[in-house]
């Protein structure tokens, strides 16, 4: 019952929107947020809020992402999603606290990737790494839809005017260099790369270097960059 | 005569930032701006347009640098500047043309300082690019007055959303580049770094590298990320 409220709830979306949020987010993950709000068992007021809340903060992704944290404006996410002007304090805190749901939301979408990939045995360790940086640059290369790293971008910007926010940043990357550096003691396990690796300090470069490889992305207007970057990964670094 | 003019104006700035802005740029480069102008032999009336155009874009590099473009309002220059309301249009086109010179301030004297550091052939050819990052992460590390680097900043915000601001990105960054090649090449060509090294792909790879490790040394408020770039730049990639 609550679900068919919210699922017709939903369809009152502006349906451009919701395509372009589909598209982004993929179907699956659609289906998952409705399909945990309905588990969750809550009521028809509080689903209300919690769809607006999360509508809320997948047009905030997409905005920050876009265009920046400073020129992102809260009225602007409102109005993208056709919710009372003047409410948005009803949903969040403030701005940044806001921006710290988004940082959230982008940071467990881009675990949950890396988990997929980079855990599916059936391929050896190295051959799931390079896989999973090959999607990263198909994904927030050039020719994606949004270019650029959500956390390579709020550190720029954000981290060192939001304590908040630069130690969310600094716990996502963290998480997401143990991925990697879990990955690399696997691939040593597995006699692909030598005894002396320090899976640690090399997950670290290689996740640093690939940010930086976005950053020249768009500078370049050109993938040509992250190329080099998988280039001296896997033909270089990551070499028995 | 018009240099002593433009001297007493320049005492009536704000003296605690003069003081700040000496100690960012450096006095060598603060004293040749000055000559610079006295060389050009301007009119009184030009010199004064010329110093607070001069004025103008210091503060918006500091200003731009410390907070980005977006959250850098015009207003807030003119008001650090003791510039008149409202002038700002009589100085520069557009925020987005006024950009565009804070962004060819900095390259200059970035490039003044690989120009300076790269060049000086009493040193062997990797020593000084040792120097160079060395210093780098001194000025930009998180123990640098302002963290960062300004060409990296402006590609992740700016450079979507300009085309004039992204060529200029792309060109300063290839400026840039193509000293670190020049330099490898000579390290090559002393016998410090094998034959085979391709000296383009790998400078592009070490600057991009050095900028992602700038982008993780904002989100991890530490220095730590450099320190991993300069020892696989320095003990694994420009290794014989």
């Amino acid at each position: 019952m609550a679900g068919c409220q919210l699922l017709s709830e939903m369809e009152n979306w502006d349906s451009d929107l919701a395509r372009v949020l589909t598209k982004y987010v993929g179907q699956d993950i659609m289906d998952q947020s409705i399909g945990d709000m309905v588990l969750a068992d809550l009521s028809i007021e509080d689903m209300a809020v919690q769809t607006t809340r999360e509508h809320l903060i997948e047009i905030g992704l997409q905005r920050i992402h876009k265009i920046g944290y400073a020129a992102t404006g809260v009225q602007e996410i409102l109005d993208l999603a056709g919710v009372p002007k003047g409410s948005f304090y009803h949903y969040f805190r403030s701005k940044e606290a806001f921006a710290q749901e988004v940082l959230q939301r982008y940071a467990s979408r881009e675990a949950q990737r890396w988990e997929t990939i980079l855990g599916d045995d059936k391929l050896p360790p190295l051959k799931r790494l390079r896989k999973y940086f090959n999607e990263l640059v198909k994904v927030y290369g050039q020719k994606g839809p949004i270019s650029g790293c959500l956390l390579g971008q709020m550190s720029v910007e954000v981290a060192e005017h939001s304590p908040d926010i630069q130690s969310l940043l600094s716990s996502a990357f963290d998480d997401w260099q143990q991925a990697i550096a879990a990955l690399l003691r696997s691939a040593v396990d597995r006699g692909e790369l030598p005894r002396t690796t320090k899976a640690d300090e090399l997950a670290s470069f290689l996740l640093n270097s690939y940010e930086g490889a976005l950053v020249r992305s768009k500078a370049e207007k050109s993938d040509e960059p992250l190329d080099t970057f998988i280039h001296f990964a896997f033909k270089v670094l990551l070499k028995k």
